[in-house]
């Protein structure tokens, strides 16, 4: 018995036309195709045109336009102006080149677009097989848990907060830090990633918690440093929780020797964390796996799928070796949260009991594609590629008597600069960002830099399935050439 | 002067042969489109048969298998089985339905895919630009700051994170809450989503931190007992540092009064966060924006493009009134992440300086073809519409004798049960919980429930653009036959 019938004029954002919209849809998908499949032929970046960045400038939209419109703007001032990571010879940070056959499971994740929270719906059993797979890869046993995040920020921040809140000796969800009797302490490599100076100032620790170990000449952090600060820092009447262990640092690659970090952690039982963002890889490959000895032991590992497997961003992936500790960490079940044994609200699958995230997308979608399209080897593969055309690089480096290499080729990072002799540090620095910057502007390679002992340096950073050995050798050329030019006129 | 080629094969995860990719990825198109164009002819949920969840627990793959083969798995074994939230009866939680425009904004993203950290790329300057039209949508000023972020839970704990930067009264970044003299303390409405209270968690302040309001008969925050509260708190020695208003509580969509927060919050010298993460939105209606009275005095506040913007999963918003508090809560730069002046790390756009993440993707772009496409205006229609849809539903549950109400009708939310008389709460509960199940089995409708005052209620909030009238009345005259069937069966 109803009521009575209201019959209104409904709105949608459904397309009047859907074949219409469809015939954009499949021009949208042919013109990205063929950007990718074209890549190399493109400057890797370009500065965009002052009238370009006015257009960006333009007032909140209040009436509809053309989807037609709307994507010709989208080609005319966007994709012509890329970041350039999808080039082969995008070397700058460390990044991912993306796939085409990712960039279809993100459409694909986007259709579907389910709530990855928790649920009894397949995506998020794809998911759960996703974890069940990245713990095979990284030697994890049944009981870890795992997490699909944004990136390897968060699943730094994540693991420490699994670690303090196994390590703090008090109810610290209920408390908080306001129960700590001692300052809680975490210790990394003098060259860690910032995201562990950021997850332990987001977590209320502060940056006076963070002991940044220096390091050896293979820029790993020096293990009797970080013995003598653990001890000072205990005699202090710190409390020590947590080291962090980074396998490939982000200035040089540099890998720490995860096996004494980890018999430290057990001796002083302390969480050990790994930074394994993009590093973490190098176990898959049998030649580099020595690398990463120490690694399968972590209680919580960090790393990328945007980065070495070359997922579009972002997905990134925290393992905890105690998923229930892990879970217990974040779960909270307000009553609008209520689980059931049947119906949508069914299955033991609740992804959102493990982080900070209830509503999540279905970044899981890419890696499970990636994985059976290409199987796990190829992913090693291409580690393997990718470090040995930066070691190529590197002899490169050294057999160019204007070339200075400033750290170890570890695994895909050369830091090197063009030092023709001559110069002071000042004027080398000055040179070497000149350069940096008129390479970009070239558009045949874009590489960052970072300063190793001070010195600015020239930091390339080979994380690309489509960098083919000539790139190296062209962009090596091609740094000569722009150092030569500036040196000789003087220009920088 | 190449010192020598080195000839090795290279691999790549491009396809060997575009063409036939190609083929494939059209064919991915037009299943995905027409998926959505069908949507209403299916049934929202089904539960996954027994052989599908059991291809879920493969093993890890090795070898590669053909793209073709992979998408047949994904047809057969994840698109068959969906949360269901594309769907027009889909009312659980609060989500979105996705659209197919944005489905499409979303696989241009993937294949631009840009670091969305940082850097002087076009890209970039569209995220600012849609950042400006948050800003100008919310009323926030020019120089207020902004970050696209996972959802409503990241939203808030940026938000919070500002807050507790700004009124802690000390170096926090650097002493964390180690130098806290006085434990930290946050208000919201009882009612208020669970993410406020993870949030303090994971900034550290603890539960103890977080002092839930009740509510009155509105499910609002009650001003007078958020007064006393505050009081007792500073008598007690603690800290007050931030009061969080609620436009649109999760339970039942009530909407805090805003205004009168805001007044506090200034006599009392706090922050003022608003978790506005669906509700806020009811600001573009002229007819509901009474509600959200206030919000625009906000010092913070935390919204989701992907709930009634109908955006696909992950995409939240978090506004900062002090855009340059806000950078000085997170930035961070190591000397890898140099800024220059021109090339590629040119530009004054750093997202990666106003949040936890550095690596982000280009979750800007489908905010900006929904604006560019629809205009704000359609959002707002969406919005109006759902709620008088609600209300609608609230009237047909009013009409009907067996139904009950047990919450007022604020925005999108209706809380009632099948009550027909005779049964105690027990009873009742059971009755209802067994009518959620069978209703989502029937594959008719999706609704979530929840507890009000301790009693078990079917909870459908519509926050939905495929939603039509007719889909209100089929679903309470079939909530009212199963309940029927349910007590005349006794089978609950």
């Amino acid at each position: 018995m109803i009521l009575n019938t209201q019959i209104q004029h409904e709105t949608t954002l459904d397309p009047e036309n859907w074949a219409e919209l469809r015939e954009l849809a499949h021009r949208m998908l042919d013109d990205m195709l063929t950007n990718l499949e074209t890549v190399r032929e493109r400057p890797v970046w370009q500065p965009i045109p002052p009238e370009v960045k006015a257009r960006f400038a333009e007032s909140l939209p209040t009436v509809p336009q053309p989807v037609e419109e709307v994507y010709q703007q989208f080609l005319d001032d966007v994709l012509a102006y890329p970041m350039g990571n999808p080039h082969p010879r995008f070397w700058g940070w460390v990044m991912g080149a993306g796939t085409p056959v990712a960039m279809l499971a993100d459409m694909l994740a986007a259709g579907i677009n389910p709530n990855m929270g928790g649920g009894d719906h397949s995506a998020n059993r794809l998911e759960a097989q996703v974890i069940h797979w990245s713990k095979q890869i990284f030697g994890f046993p049944a009981e870890a848990s795992g997490l699909l995040v944004s990136g390897g920020s968060m699943a730094n921040l994540v693991g420490l907060a699994v670690a303090r809140h196994a390590k703090a000796g008090f109810d610290l969800r209920k408390e908080g830090l306001f129960g700590a009797a001692a300052r809680l302490m975490v210790y990394c490599n003098a060259e860690a990633h910032s995201s562990i100076q950021r997850a332990a100032e987001v977590l209320g620790l502060g940056s006076d918690s963070v002991r940044k170990i220096p390091t050896n000449d293979h820029f790993q952090l020096d293990i009797s440093a970080l013995e003598a600060a653990i001890n000072a820092d205990k005699a202090a009447g710190l409390q020590p929780f947590c080291i962090v262990g980074t396998a490939g640092t982000t200035n040089t690659g540099g890998m720490d020797d995860l096996n004494a970090i980890a018999d430290i952690c057990q001796r002083e039982n302390l969480w050990f964390h790994v930074d394994g963002a993009f590093g973490a890889f190098a176990a898959l490959s049998p030649q580099l796996k020595h690398l990463t000895a120490g690694m399968e032991s972590a209680d919580s590992l960090a790393f990328d799928w945007h980065k070495w497997p070359q997922l579009p961003f972002e997905i990134g992936c925290v393992l905890v070796r105690d998923g229930d500790l892990h879970r217990r960490t974040f779960t909270l079940r307000p009553d609008y949260l209520k689980h059931e044994e049947r119906g949508v609200a069914g299955g033991d699958i609740w992804f959102s009991d493990f982080g900070i995230e209830l509503t999540r997308s279905f970044k899981a979608l890419k890696v499970w594609m990636l994985l059976k399209t290409h199987g796990v080897e190829a992913i090693a593969q291409i580690v393997e590629q990718n470090v040995a055309q930066a070691r190529y690089m590197g002899e490169l480096v050294d057999a160019a008597p204007e070339l200075e290499r400033l750290a170890p080729v570890t695994l895909n990072i050369v830091c090197f600069r063009y030092n023709p002799g001559g110069l002071d540090e000042v004027a080398l620095d000055r040179l070497n960002n000149e350069l940096l910057l008129r390479l970009q502007e070239s558009g045949v390679a874009v590489m960052s830099s970072t300063r190793i002992g001070g010195k600015f340096v020239l930091r390339p950073s080979i994380t690309n399935h489509r960098t083919r050995f000539e790139d190296v050798e062209l962009v090596v050329e091609t740094v000569r050439q722009i150092g030569k030019t500036l040196v000789e006129s003087g220009t920088y």
